[in-house]
């Protein structure tokens, strides 16, 4: 990964700010002959698109992709794809107190030392709407692996939000859509909605950890020890915005456990090597196990809120601030589609590194 | 990352299995006229070496660095430094039974499924005895940064074993080096040993935590989007034998934070920003803040005990394991200097790639 | 270089196909507080814009650049710069008749075998518009050397169309600007205009040689082994559609020299060492010498040309194929402003490339 | 490629010194399961090696390579393989005298401004010795493509030396090993014996032309548009020491034909399309063809000779400097096993990216 950059074959570079004329993305290594639309991108879009409801920011955006190359008579050419998303709702204005002062737990301050000269506007490259191109990105890597691995199936979904964690016993994968927040307990949803509103009218926010899953993924992923697949999806989720931590299977958890409880003990299925149990997440040293990769993160509260919060500004004056505008009480929320496309654009990605490395060689059990 | 090198202009690109003749590291680059001899590096190498107590291996390596290339009377070049270890204690008798079965919790399943053929003598090239050449490139950032960058200090403890955590209000930093553990409190490190020799003479092992700090780092470093400060630390460390999870700052712990809390907020000290907080672990938005750099990962446990363990092997028959050798009941204790290379190679590489990109440019503030 | 994207810390991602809706590029790496507007690239795309005399494609493009991202206020804030250009003169119906047939001389074959599936209208992405995305590219780069180092320029010009080249004796630089040749040499330029209005009645067309010529190049650029400047031009130029070889200095010519004649003998200069002659073109051992770096570059001739070649079809059925169309009858023509702007990528990222490396050190000489 | 590294998939990072203690390389991305020795790799040295005869240098090394990892049981692994060449013959005090002043013609100078300290040794990193690290890769690439395209031939042989070409009606294969100069014309190798015996009595030097020529290449490989297939043989052929030009094809020929002679028409044959002619060398649009891939390069003469030359020193005095020491009179005859290692590793390189990328698709014809 290197700037703008990531992957290693199917390559995603992505481009624009919060309040530019337009963002989008350059994705390289696309296979050929893919079949492929604006159609098959713009559901996932829609997934995370702003204004949905009112826990996440009234922003209005259509978010329309566009397929400007790439593509010729509905199938992919092996050629770059570009994407191009048009910023349609940016209001400048709001932004314009803190054209100065630095918004705490934002990247004004640190965008400001390092490039001396930024579009502070709405965070400008570093605000979470650059999100909306990896999630492009991503339609197009699920097209892809629909062709090359069928048996993939990602999912996202909140297992936790601020203090509040769902209950295993009741998860539901049907109730994941049935709630704004991606929750897979229909219990703890309803909690969460009351938790948040709360929240949202004392101008507050909250911090959660998102969790997504892939089932139906080839053992073999994963090119050790620098490209290991768990070390790319740290790589990956950890650069999504507000992302403080990256767990694999029983993550941070692992440390409480002893050496006997630990181990994922094997035995021979009808189809071959059957795990007992899944602490790894589905990753042995870098490379997938075929059992459902697993893979958690921890997105902190929204940083931009309406309690003043103590700052300075560029000429080191000291000031309060509140950050006014239209943002998500819970930003973790829209953080579940962009992990998504984070999951599939990396497992593709594997998948066409191992075919050209080891040729997508299988050892042989039994 | 690709493969087997990791760093954007200050490249690693390790080599070696656990029971070849050799391991080592090729460091390119490195800016010349830096000081450096092996005297620089063996240091590092002899704190990660195995066989120092009866909490770690009992394997006994020299671990004796030498520098092939790259430095010329005692000065680096700018040209790639090969740093060779060789190997002199391996037992490889110890290995062959398992040369057909998969030990549970390893990565002798991936590698036979990906690769089809495998050197399985000690786990081959996915032993953590690669983590040697990660230390010595380690030595030769640190030197490096002793002299571009001499305010870094950088710091790696153990803060959790199994489920004891040590006690923040008894840190000591002159405690690291008094115990075995590299524990910051002296009390924690006591009740550990017991445990842990409980453990091992029980035939089981244990996960830890290990905090590796710097401070003294320049604001700035760090190139957002895709090779965020944050996402080439989570990427380095997740790809550490064992690690499951990576946190900046407050890692998990911001899922429970508000927004009101989670606010570093900022005053202006005698040079320059002062943040009253660190909940951020020194990173926004990709990019260091100036504030110490925070990063925790978890390692789960050992996973050669000698209980046995349910497996199969490649036929696909299956047996119960116990995995003989000489093993660390607590892995994560090693993983201590391991985790300060990899934060002392990339704030190093962060540094070059920074220079380049922006000229090293500050943004002034005040 | 990977697929399509090219530079080390100035890298340039293209997109786009003849016949698409537009086409484009990221310009990633790009130092912040650099003026920049469109109206300082326009200028080089309308050097490389078709239509512009009898000699050139009588395509009608306006080549409008847009930039979409990374500049604020005037100024690049150090994140991506997407470039878009619109195409708006497709005539896609002038080449229905070779959906299936193969062109001699073009990539049809060699597209249609490597990804199964292409855009077939004028070329796709093979097509020569895509050198527009690289001339933007190179605006953008010379901005940026303006700045950092202003004594560069960068200067291209024809020297030989078809067998004839220039009298060196009669080089005139003020000539270049003057004839649709950008041919140093007025009287050579006169010649060539009744040699190609021949060659085009008679529906054919030719070969060129392009000379690219920097001067005001610091000592230091280049990074051996693999990077070195002259591979990486060698690399860059030879990327340019219907590029058949690239020579650096004496070039092919050097295989005719004795070591006493090729010696570039060193003086002391007023200002540093001087040297005697410039065979080396610029460049010893992959680094600049401070001397001007000298490129020259072979282009074919077009290969769409109006008489029937003998060629097959998708079918494998044996056709002959003339090629209708607006073509170059001289296609090296348009490849100057190219050669340029891959030569200003090229000595930008190598500035960028050092100054990450060794900090932009010069040994002392005297 | 960066600095030290080249490749996309296949990947080599070359390290090492004349003078130093050894040289190699680290070869990454060897598919699993290939049968690999050192019995493999050392006949390619053995035809590089200096001291075989009058015309090439006479410092005698015995080039013997180590495999230190990345094969097991005979047999590689998927992991890095690490080649390692001790140098034995280093006769440090003939350059002495050379520590301070710089050659002409020589990496000397620029080394010193670009890096201020330099190993002065033979040239130290900058000596045409690295290339035996190419070589011992180039075997490597060789064993990789003898299992997986099996038809790939692959032959470099001097057809240029000084002003004297072979004569093509001459040419005979047979001949190329029986000649020091790798000569395919046995007549012009007994000429070339006789002129470069007078050129060494008379302490002079020549350049020479090299082609190397690929058959047996699967259609379909190259990555445009900056990983070509020509780019990137430009690239890794320019980066070879003492390379002055490149040429794909009729190289820089092209100029000189019309479009009409350039066509390589196309006509079907019993196993698919067939060419009528080559101009092309083989690429098309940077992708393999089938046909021949034809590579061209020109060497300059060795620029140490014992005629004395102009040139300064660190203090920027002015001296004539002879260059003592074991020199070959025309090192482009050493620059043919060279090229023939760069051509296999770009080659396999490609397959391995195709296969990554496509998956090895070949549209149909016919």
């Amino acid at each position: 990964m290197s700037f703008n950059t990531f992957g290693h074959i199917f390559r995603v570079t992505t481009w624009g700010e919060s309040h530019g004329p337009a963002l989008g993305c350059t994705v390289d290594g696309v296979p050929p002959g893919i079949a492929l639309t604006e159609a098959d991108i713009q559901p996932w879009l829609d997934r995370r698109k702003p204004g949905q409801n009112k826990f996440t920011t009234q922003r209005q955006e259509a978010d329309q992709v566009r397929i400007l190359s790439g593509v010729f008579e509905g199938m992919t050419t092996g050629t770059p794809i570009q994407l191009m998303i048009e910023n349609t709702d940016q209001r400048s204005k709001d932004y314009g107190d803190i054209a100065q002062a630095f918004r705490p737990g934002h990247a004004d301050i640190t965008y400001h030392q390092k490039y001396g000269h930024r579009d502070y506007r709405g965070g400008g490259r570093s605000s979470a709407r650059e999100t909306a191109a990896r999630v492009a990105a991503g339609g197009v890597a699920r097209a892809v692996l629909a062709r090359l691995a069928p048996a993939v199936r990602i999912s996202g979904f909140m297992v936790q939000m601020g203090a509040k964690g769902i209950d295993r016993t009741r998860f539901d994968e049907t109730q994941i859509d049935q709630n704004p927040f991606w929750c897979p307990d229909a219990t703890a949803a309803i909690e969460w909605a009351g938790y948040l509103d709360e929240l949202r009218l004392s101008h507050n926010s909250v911090g959660a950890v998102i969790e997504v899953t892939a089932t139906g993924v080839p053992a073999g992923l994963g090119a050790p020890l620098y490209a290991k697949l768990d070390s790319d999806l740290a790589s990956g989720m950890m650069s999504i915005n507000a992302v403080k931590a990256v767990e694999i299977g029983d993550g941070m958890g692992v440390a409480a456990l002893t050496g006997v409880d630990n181990a994922d003990e094997i035995r021979m299925g009808p189809d071959g090597p059957e795990f007992l149990s899944n602490h790894a997440g589905g990753i042995l040293g870098g490379i997938s196990t075929g059992q459902p990769v697993i893979c958690r993160f921890a997105v902190k509260p929204t940083s931009s809120i309406l309690t003043p919060r103590r700052t300075i500004d560029t000429t080191g004056a000291e000031r309060d601030l509140i950050t006014k505008g239209r943002h998500d009480p819970c930003v973790g929320i829209r953080a579940v589609p962009v992990g998504e496309a984070m999951m599939a654009c990396t497992l593709l990605d594997h998948l066409l590194l191992d075919r050209g490395h080891t040729g997508g060689l299988r050892g042989k059990i039994g």
